[in-house]
């Protein structure tokens, strides 16, 4: 039987104590009435959240849309609780003791782990471990890039985020620590909840890192402190913001479930309902009498004052906004909305220009490219990056200047080869606001991004995730860079915006549709090979944003065949068409630059487009799962059936079968079995 | 115009420099010629590969496949044409001189990046960036495993492993580092390229890491040398030889493309072909006279003599092993082969028995760890483990003894939060031969791992990767934790075989088809929550490893409707078939535990299986889109269409309506459908 702990350390100052109690009752009393969730972080952390609240802490409950409050991140989302618990005592009108008691119910705003948009206040989505910690990166960033163009009056604000031994095993958490002290991200302050405690035991059953060396290493300020110490922490975040040159660590020895009786320090605490003896024994220790979910008077009181606290800060920022030079306010309260430009689309037809006198045929990747130098210098917001294949991406745009440590009054992010810390940093900048922000890598890199993908999808932020080289037609370098899966795979993702355009003309369409989507996050497919020009008239209703049209309709008769396809492989269903009519059978073309768009369309619009009744074939260099829902039993498909191949484009095209050929026998088939 | 550089700094030793001037002209030849690959890294490393192969490396280029060999891998697999070469000139046979001047062809050897299988000598497959040094540990870790189990006589072999700035840029390199120095794997060695060039220019673009003290922070041992000074890399190598109780990094400052007049230095020297000029350059700088693809003969003589000075260490090892005890040599030599204990079958029926004398109904996480005592007791080279998630994913066997830093006689790692590192950790074990290691974390943490699982597919070893908490089932834990695009995602990669078993019995087939496929890459997807036994007398016959197969036949007529499922929704489409057969509805289960194996049966069984013509359901708490194939246009598909939520199981179930109604309601659907 595990030995009973009678006491807790003594505090600093007791009603701090007192203070941080309030958030370990309500989290012990919510996880407890659900019988499920993770107690031990908020009763560990509780102290820290205190002192960083109460003295530091730049916000408002009233507004917490606030443009320059500080943003507080909590990486180790499990302990949902904590925030909650804050948002709650601090005053946030949607935040009720009800909420608290249907603590991961279905439908409260209270889920497990802390979701964007269910309740304000929730900064970001977290749960999966690390992506906290790299979210906090683009805030930070993006708040430095906002300040760089506005000045401090208008955006001067810190990022805090909590993250525990969990986040920093995740390697996301290096590419995040990396990139943060590279760039000199001085308002970024991270506590880390050294509790020694995993889910499998002690962390030393994993891990001997020494972690303060690990971030020194990377250009960190490192600070080691007793987390339960109110001094110290009110003393480590005072040095923290002194050091403006590097991120800082705050390195806190906290002990997990603080106050549990059997529990605390143990991996017990971490997660599960404590039981009602195991929270009686925390009442007598932290002594503490009121009832389960109700905070006493003088205390609420208190909190209710620290969520006000920062009114005349905000009310001082509102002036200042109001009182900006006409241009600048302009500027920045556009940026606040989220609305683009009045004059964008102008930007999006100048480039289509380029596009349709373009003399040689283009790759998707060039076509992108283009479009984004004509956006950028319409579009200041727009914040580009690569990781690590800049000239590959066409991801920078010609009057994009680079940001550099200490110098953020540019638009472009080398993010190194850091995939997976860039898409969270790109989540982390979507969400802080002012920025859209977009990053390229190859498309089969795109796993090494998945998790932040699939976060931006859920939180639907206007997330950009470029992604080149998109299929066998990346050649040379093999399998491993060749997408095969991928498309099914994010295709998959609910919500996630998936872009393949067929040619330049699509290419811009579908820039379009993403820019014009701020609650999307999508990602757009690009081909290394040039193809050639499809939609030699455009015309100015936006195609692509349909998801899939008809490009090319069957003539001669009524329609027999319709051959779908995206991106590269749509001059192929071109090419087949073409020979498929020679031969008398009326044969339609559908594009389909982004199933999630067409799915979304009207059923009639849809039955049409698709060609109902007729014989169909789908041609993608990929494999077919993302195509059965419109092939049917009897439909064909041209496509991949196994990794890829190393070797010249073309060659790699006919070891496959994709080809005009392929597609016109593989029609054949399709119609065969329908005259059968 | 770049400046011309006139000359390299001298070498130590003319003979090595020659030496490693046959693996920088062997590079820059083929890349010419295939007017692709990357040229920069062979040329920055080949000084170290010299002195590596020469003096240290045992190996025998006769056997590609001896046991106790060192394993020599490159994490920056880009620089291909270093192993090729070596390959070639150490005179492993299949690496002819043809195979280099076919350099990235279609179905050559000599692939844009080292591909497993396609040469001997690749020891694992490598190219997306990090992979290698994680495999790595892998490698190092299941040497010592056979060493705590063999000895010094039979497993005694350092694992080398070359990375370059970019691997040390991705998360997983952390993991995998943070994994080794925790572990003490004193015979793993590594060495940096340190030549400070990325993609989009100078690392100093994207980073400002410390990587020595990164590492030392992870309690590895570190040096820092001159990568051109060969006498440097000889003392260097034996000093990380002596440190035998931490990892060795050997941080080389190199030039990347060393020899080039005027790329050397530059990321101009990463890729492409240099041209004619620059090759020119480069002959006159290194003092280089053959032609193209041609070794002066005593070069290839000098090198030929280092692929064969293992010969008489690997006799010796043989007569140890032929001189072993009768019953070490046995089991040594049957884990060499790669055969399972002859009585392995034994295990599962045991298991089976175990299973259905359960007296409630087991999640089949639950039925995978009793499956698993069975098989720890009788396959000891099982090698489990979790991303800190035990308790919950099951995976510890009751005999399975933890490994420990320094302590390898065990079986079961603790991998911490690292499901990145874990996964290629997996593969680096089986790849090297006399273990079958698996690992477990949460299916929506699939995600993390991808990029390695994508390469246990493409290497086609048997990793085993065990997902627990496989739907919206998980419950409380909420969207972030629920996988619902997960098992579309996973079934895409192509070779991947992807179980999700739907009763305990299922379970136990599903881990005996697993062990039964030693060149088959595999995911088990497990359920949270507790399900009805349905395959109450199973039979001898393992209905899973036909991956689909009629569960419950049609009754009281010719089959008129075909439910399909897997796994926790197996048993919704048992109850919807009682209905409906009591509604008067022949209907048929269809159980799909992996559409891998089913696709890759006989067409009449499938069909038979399949009900052709019959109408039909799917029903899984996932997306849709794998389901597609067998749907056909008329089909219905109970599951999920947007994210999970957070709350109660059997809420969560009910919110997305994914019940026995449901799919009671589709079916009748589907029939309507059918009956128009």
């Amino acid at each position: 039987m595990t030995e009973s702990v009678k006491s807790v350390p003594a505090p600093r100052d007791q009603h701090l104590r007192d203070m941080a109690n309030c958030i370990r009752f309500l989290s012990m009393d919510a996880v407890e009435k659900a019988k499920s969730g993770h107690p031990g972080m908020p009763m560990g952390m509780a102290d820290i959240a205190v002192v960083l609240f109460s003295d530091f802490l730049k916000f408002d409950a009233e507004d917490p849309y606030w443009f320059d409050r500080d943003r507080f991140l909590i990486s180790n989302g499990h302990g949902s609780m904590l925030l909650y618990s804050l948002l709650y005592l601090t005053g946030y009108r949607d935040m009720t003791i009800d909420q608290i008691e249907n603590f991961r119910q279905v439908d409260s705003k209270t889920a497990g782990h802390p979701e964007y948009r269910h309740a304000t206040g929730i900064e970001t989505t977290t749960g999966p471990l690390g992506q906290g910690i790299a979210n906090s990166v683009g805030f930070a960033l993006a708040e430095r890039i906002m300040n760089a163009r506005f000045g401090d009056n208008l955006s001067n604000h810190y990022t805090y985020v909590f993250l525990g031994d969990g986040c920093l095993m995740e390697g996301i958490s290096q590419e995040a620590i990396s990139l943060a002290g590279h760039l000199k991200l001085g308002k970024l302050i991270a506590f880390w909840d050294n509790n020694s405690i995993s889910i499998d035991g002690a962390t030393s059953l994993a891990e001997s890192d020494d972690q303060p060396a690990r971030f020194r290493a990377s250009n960190w300020h490192v600070q080691e402190i007793d987390g339960h110490d109110t001094d110290a922490i009110r003393n480590a975040i005072v040095e923290a913001q002194r050091v403006t040159d590097r991120p800082s660590l705050i390195a806190c020895k906290t002990i997990i479930g603080f106050g549990f009786p059997t529990r605390a320090g143990t991996q017990k605490a971490h997660s599960d309902a404590p039981g009602e003896e195991e929270i009686a024994g925390a009442r007598k220790i932290l002594g503490w009498n009121a009832p389960p979910f109700e905070i006493p008077s003088d205390l609420l009181e208190d909190w209710r004052k620290i969520g006000a606290k920062g009114r005349n800060a905000r009310m001082a920022w509102a002036v200042r906004v109001q009182t900006a030079k006409a241009d600048v306010r302009g500027e920045f309260e556009r940026r606040m909305k989220g609305e683009l430009p009045s004059d964008w689309t102008g930007a999006i037809e100048a480039a289509k220009q380029e596009l349709l006198s373009a003399e040689k045929d283009l790759a998707t990747r060039q076509a992108s490219g283009i479009v984004l130098n004509h956006l950028a210098e319409t579009i200041p917001e727009l914040i580009g990056g690569s990781a690590d294949l800049t000239p590959s991406n066409n991801t920078k745009a010609k009057s994009m200047i680079e940001i550099a440590p200490g110098h953020y009054n540019g638009s472009y992010v080398h993010y190194g080869v850091r995939e997976h810390g860039m898409a969270a940093a790109i989540n982390g900048i979507a969400l802080h606001g002012g920025l859209i922000p977009y990053g390229g890598t190859f498309l089969t890199f795109s796993d090494y991004a998945r998790p932040s993908i699939r976060l931006a999808a859920m939180m639907a932020v206007r997330s950009i995730f470029v992604m080149t080289h998109d299929s066998i037609g990346l050649g040379e370098d093999g399998p491993t860079h060749q997408p095969v899966e991928h498309l099914t795979a994010l295709r998959a993702i609910p919500g996630l915006a998936v872009f393949r355009p067929g040619d330049p003309i699509e290419t811009a369409e579908c820039w379009q549709a993403i820019l014009d989507a701020p609650r999307q996050a999508a990602l757009i497919a690009l081909s290394r090979q040039p193809m050639p020009l499809l939609r030699r008239q455009p015309g100015s209703i936006n195609l692509s944003a349909k998801g899939g049209y008809v490009l090319l309709e069957a003539e001669g008769g009524a329609r027999e065949l319709t051959i779908m396809s995206t991106g590269s492989e749509l001059h192929l269903a071109v090419e087949a068409r073409a020979k498929l009519q020679a031969e008398g059978v009326p044969t339609a073309v559908v594009s389909m630059p982004c199933r999630l768009l067409f799915e979304a369309q009207a059923p009639d619009y849809k039955r049409e487009v698709l060609g109902g009744g007729t014989a169909r074939v789908a041609v993608e260099a990929a494999v077919q799962d993302s195509w059965d829902r419109y092939l049917g039993l009897d439909g064909r498909f041209v496509g991949m059936h196994s990794f890829g191949a190393s070797g010249k484009i073309d060659d790699v095209y006919k070891k496959f079968d994709i080809t005009t050929d392929a597609v016109v026998r593989a029609a054949r088939g399709a119609l065969g079995v329908r005259r059968r």
